[in-house]
């Protein structure tokens, strides 16, 4: 805690202004959490921060208003306000990582969710039947298809079932199983014409078309925006992607919902917990 | 249209007030429409409403502030504002009828979406694999596994596969096959332990557990409400969609959300319609 109050008197000195220049706090983290409690609860990998009173160790230190915020709502609180999505009314982000995050924000309204559960889409099943296994414990998520573990798992079995010739298997040869790390060497066999590896791309763009169809038949949002570490390998991905959206969507929503990359990489959680601040700020100096 | 006016008449009359003393008229219709602009565009069942401005020659017809809905949105708004959830702060409505509507209300906010295409839930994907056709033209939607008219065609499907004795296959012998109007029949059949009966409404109760999980992980409402026709079977079959639900979702909203039955039976749309008229009275006299 003391080092995240010190990362804030480092960001406020790098941009040059005054603790006494600051309006108010935003903090974000991962895991599960009380939004309006502002208390970290149960963080799967981070145990030493169970039922953590994050936003009152941080308002105390520094007596400002401050407010704590999901980190992958932030995030898309980050797009939505300063990023891709400023001129948008309202997005859905989902960011494609070791898991994959969801933010929904909707006329500058973060769905946070009555217990704190809002937009985890990374967990809507998208697979009844033989559904893959999701890291929590349960079938057919979306993650469990379109992660980056879940693309390395894939690719694994894929290998393993001997579905013809491909470069990825001189990997295997080397390291024994691809892993997380790996995406990029999938995506980039994919590109150079590997005919598995742009079978595995393919059926991973499909994936995530399925859970920005799902997204648009709920929340309908002006944007679907896609960030995280996979977006690296360019806009060719998120053309695969936007293909089957038009497939697979009514038709208004199809041709009216902008599909794109989010802009402020690793920093959209703490421009959004930045702007999450700001709002609270502006709503008590309207009341 | 001038029926729709004679309505509204007639419901003043009963309502033993005056036209003077209505303040707001809230409308709501199915099929596609653009909500803000007042509209219906192409409903599937009604082509001679193409293009209509409803809201418009009612607000004209009256000269009242007029506000215009979808019909399972006004449908959820109603349960939210007078029905099952006065006391939530937000709901989904999965209304079971020939299809599956949807309404989502987050904070007296209804999710209208952007090409007012919100809460399309019934065509969210469940199943991708093999999946089943939905109305819509797209497979593996909820709608195709869950519906009256998808339970029919599953009945008929399982007695083709001829899984076993059955008492519904008395039925088939008169009529030749389960349509839409015979899902009590079935409901029926399972409550007096027909094996087959029990197995179809089991897996109705379980697509139904992965729509309500679906938006439980992206919405995170207070309550998942339950209406429409199919909820006459009585709360045995809440309670199998209940059982699943547990089991499938998070910890946290597993505990927490409420999965009810909705209370206003039909009246719902038009509950829900005056609850628009009302809000929009609210706001226009709050600035």
């Amino acid at each position: 805690m003391a080092q995240m109050c010190e990362s804030v008197r480092r960001a406020v000195a790098v941009a040059k202004v005054r603790l006494d220049d600051i309006a108010a706090i935003g903090v974000a983290t991962p895991g599960t959490m009380d939004i309006p409690g502002g208390v970290m609860l149960e963080p799967v990998n981070m145990p030493l921060w169970k039922n953590v009173p994050v936003r009152q160790y941080i308002a105390d230190t520094f007596r400002k208003p401050t407010v704590f915020q999901n980190d992958a709502n932030a995030a898309a609180y980050g797009e939505f306000w300063a990023g891709v999505g400023r001129d948008a009314r309202s997005l859905v982000l989902f960011t494609l990582g070791t898991g994959i995050g969801c933010g929904i924000i909707v006329n500058d309204f973060i769905i946070e969710g009555a217990h704190s559960h809002g937009a985890e889409c990374g967990h809507m099943v998208i697979e009844m039947t033989n559904g893959r296994m999701c890291g929590c414990g349960q079938p057919g998520h979306l993650e469990a298809y379109a992660s980056a573990i879940a693309i390395a798992k894939r690719t694994n079995d894929a290998l393993a079932a001997d579905l013809g010739p491909s470069i990825l298997r001189t990997h295997l040869l080397q390291t024994g199983t691809f892993d997380e790390s790996d995406c990029q060497e999938i995506f980039q066999a994919a590109r150079s014409g590997d005919a598995l590896a742009n079978r595995l791309v393919e059926e991973t763009a499909y994936y995530l078309a399925v859970g920005a169809v799902n997204l648009m038949h709920t929340i309908n949002p002006d944007m679907v925006v896609f960030g995280g570490g996979m977006i690296a390998t360019g806009d060719w991905f998120l053309e695969r992607i936007r293909k089957h959206v038009k497939r697979l969507a009514f038709p208004v929503p199809a041709a009216k919902t902008l599909l794109v990359y989010a802009q402020l990489g690793s920093d959209a959680g703490f421009v959004g917990a930045a702007g999450c601040g700001r709002q609270l700020w502006m709503k008590s100096n309207k009341s």
